[in-house]
Order: structure tokens, then C-alpha cells, then sequence
């Protein structure tokens, strides 16, 4: 049986975890910018060049969203017609876009997001989610792919890249931004954690773990980012007017407050 | 052996599961100013009334932080001297301030904080944290109930009541208003959740369990609860003001936020 040559462009904490994942089927190249070293790379795992990572049968860009446009320039050229092309980022409307502009025309292109990092991957029993948006390819394209992914136990949910950024804002956007929020307060677990803290001290550890880059990209690439974080505003508005109505009723918290306010 | 009379006051949803705690160890009688029937109370429980249930060696205040004062308030001429009260509220610099207030002079006070709800005690594998602050108790009685406490596979933390509420507005205070914050939003499971966000659901699940008042209490009655809530805000604008920085230097988000305006 034909064994499909598979590329991976990016070796990050996500490119080398999705590498692992597809060299249990494909012959697997990687290549990364910054150069890799063969102690880095799992073993069956080949080294390619700057021009010998574009010729294979698929290859996935496991790039930042932020540099995402700029590979797609100077890949352009390089490309074959014949290699089916996916993204990784965990924002899709961009990224689909800029592959339309930038691959050869008439390529196969399909916009993924493994909604899964090196961490997650390792740690869960769920089935984890692969969103595919499928940017130009052929139902059968689709198939084999879906297919593929499914194999390695992953949840295909098919959908457009708008769809699928409007979900994410309000689900990994929101909590990478309540991380990163409750990270810069600099909690630390206490003799005295409740559960629910627990759970706090965990959302902190699952999205900082991934670099600042992604954080402020998955924020700023998303087209409906903006939108997310001003619901938000506005939800903490809510609740505090809530609070302030109900301490206006309370006498001795407020004699409290004034007489911290006079020691501080 | 003589076994120890212990009263519980108030029977809401940390009072059911402290008085089946107890009750394992001691005749334990409940009251509740709403008035109980017998199904509601497991076997064995004594349902007191507003006079008897202060017969007791110990008694336990499991009421809202709110209603508190009130409760002390009408307690005051009917408590026995040789009882000693607790109160289990999740806040203590109030609590302990109106016991030492309405108790009868030279009452043995142990403000008390079992760092637990009826969630996350049938949750957990973890040691659950019992905090105490001596408001008004010999070293022996102190050492006894601690002794009991630790027999209950709880952690025992010993501390002033200014220390608790200082640090639980950055764990507990913390984790409410979080959990607050995001139920108004409205989030939900999706198909596509990541493991994070999954975590962030859990927070929402473990903080909304509990009663709208209690988070109110919580909020209000923690002399550090503004002060907290004011770094939140501050760490909110720091990195808004992050990704502001970077978004600048977007040249696509900026058109594509703009052509969504327009269309909106």
C-alpha cells in the first residue's frame, strides 16, 4: 500500500504533539524556521529543507496565527498543485482567507482546528474535537480526511470558519482570557483552597501553559474577540451593580469599609 | 460515655450535610425558623424548637451571613452559658465581631469555616480545609473541637478572622465572582469545547449551585471583597491594554472589524 507523505511546517509545542499523531500512519516530514535537531525529532520522523518540506501529498501549517501570513508568502511558489493543504490555528476566518490568497490557485485547502494542545492531548478520556472547514476541496477530499481523523479518535465537526470563530470566542477565547486575567492577579493555590478555587488555580495553569503570542493572537484574530471581551464588561458591570445595591443596605459593612479606608 | 448535646441553627444546604456530619458522632438537634418535618431530617436527628434547640454543649449557626445579626440578635437571652457556639459562614471578621457582640459575656466562641459545600464534599479525595479562629476560647476547648474536626478527616487551620477574609477574597471571593460573572453570559457546553473551557464550565456548575445570596454575602460582607475586586479590574485593563498594543499593528483585523461594522 502507498504510504501518503505528510508535512507538517512548525514544530512548536502543537506542530510536534500533531507530528507524533499523524507518524503513526503517514511517512511524516517536519521542517521549522528556527532548524531542528534530530534529538528533537521522533525517530522514523525525516528532517526536511525549506524547499523539500512542500513535496508530500498533505501538508498541515502548524504556525502562530500572527506569522501564519507571511509562511504563505514565501510558500506560495514552492507549492504543488497536488498537496492537499491544511491549517492548525485555533482561529479559522483568517487563516482560511489567507490560504484562498496565497496557495496556488486551485489548491486543496481544508481549515482545521485540533481543539487540543500537548497538554489536553495527554490528559483527558474525552473524545477531543477536530473542526474542519472545508475552504476548496471535494466532498471525497472531505471524506478521506474526516475519515482519517476519526480514526485517531477525534470528534470531526464540520462547519464554516465563521461559525467556528464565533463559537471559539465564547468558549476557548473566554477562558484563555479569564486565564491570562486571573494569571496577572497572581493567585497561588492556599492551605485553604475550596474546590471551586481548585478549578480557578487549573483554568490558570491550562491556558498560560501556551505562549503569550497565542493568547494575544487568539484574541485579536478572531473576528468576534472584541465582542466576546465587551459582553464580558458588561457582565461584570451587571453583577457589581448587583453587589453595590445590596451593600447599600448593609450598615456595618459600610462603617467597615469607611474605617479600613481611614487606617489604609 | 456521656455524649455531647450539638445543635444546629438553620438548616439550609450546609446546614443538612453538617448535622448528618455530626450527627455521626453526637445527639444532634436542628432548627430552622422555617419550620422542618421529619422526612426532611435524617433518622436519628432531633427536630428542636426556638427554645430547646439552645439546650446543648455545642451549638453551630449554619445561617446566611445576612441573617446572622438578626438571628444572634433574638439568640442572645436564651443561650447557655456553658454552650460553645460556633458559626460556619464563609466569611469571619463579621461573624466573629457580632458573636463576641450578642453572646452572653464570657461565652466560649470558636468562629468556624468549614471550607466545604454539600458539592464538594461528596466530590472530592482531597483533605477538606477547617478553618477556626479563637474568638473567645481556652486553649483546651479549642484543642478538643480541633481534635474532633481532625477526626473528621478535615484539615485544621488555625488563624484570625482578618487573615480568613483576606485570603479567601482572593480563593473563594475570587472564584464566585468569576463564576458569577460567566453565568451571565450565558456560556454553555458546546460541541467543540476545549478542556480548559470545560474547567471554566465547572466553575460556573460549582459556584451557581449555591444561593444568589450567598454570593452576595460573600462579596459584601468580606472587608477585602472591594479591594479584590478592584485588582480584578486593574488586571482586566492590563491586558486589554495588551492586546490593544499588539491589535495595533494588525492591519487585516482592522478591515475586517470594520466591514463587520458595517454590516451589522
Amino acid at each position: 500500500m502507498y504510504t501518503k507523505i505528510v508535512s507538517v511546517y512548525g514544530y512548536g509545542r502543537f506542530g510536534k504533539v500533531w507530528a507524533d499523531i499523524l507518524a503513526e500512519n503517514f511517512h511524516v516530514k517536519v521542517y521549522s524556521r528556527r532548524g531542528l535537531k534530530s534529538e528533537e525529532v521522533s525517530p522514523g520522523i525525516e528532517i526536511a529543507n525549506k524547499r523539500s518540506i512542500y513535496d508530500c501529498d498533505a501538508l498541515f501549517f502548524c504556525v502562530a496565527i500572527s506569522s501564519f501570513e507571511e509562511v504563505l508568502k514565501k510558500s506560495s511558489r514552492h507549492c504543488n498543485k497536488g498537496t492537499v493543504f491544511f491549517d492548525t490555528c485555533s482561529v479559522k476566518v483568517f487563516p482560511a482567507k489567507w490560504m484562498k490568497k496565497y496557495l496556488p490557485e486551485g489548491s486543496t485547502i481544508i481549515a482545521t482546528h485540533p481543539m487540543f494542545g500537548p497538554d489536553s492531548y495527554l490528559q483527558t478520556e474525552r473524545k477531543l474535537p477536530i473542526v474542519m472547514c472545508n475552504v476548496n476541496a471535494d466532498q471525497e477530499t472531505i471524506e478521506e480526511w474526516a475519515g482519517y481523523f476519526k480514526s485517531k479518535s477525534l470528534q470531526i465537526e464540520i462547519m464554516t470558519a465563521e461559525k467556528h470563530d464565533q463559537m471559539t470566542a465564547y468558549s476557548q477565547g473566554i477562558t484563555h482570557y479569564v486565564g491570562r486575567v486571573l494569571a496577572d492577579l497572581d493567585l497561588h493555590p492556599t492551605l485553604i483552597d475550596t474546590l471551586g478555587y481548585h478549578k480557578v488555580l487549573e483554568v490558570i495553569e491550562q491556558t498560560c501553559n501556551d505562549s503569550w503570542q497565542l493568547f494575544l493572537d487568539l484574541q485579536n484574530y478572531n473576528p468576534y474577540g472584541k465582542k466576546m471581551r465587551e459582553s464580558l464588561r458588561e457582565s461584570v458591570e451587571r453583577v457589581n451593580s448587583a453587589l453595590q445595591e445590596e451593600s447599600n443596605d448593609i450598615e456595618p459593612h459600610e462603617t467597615i469599609n469607611k474605617d479600613q479606608k481611614k487606617g489604609e
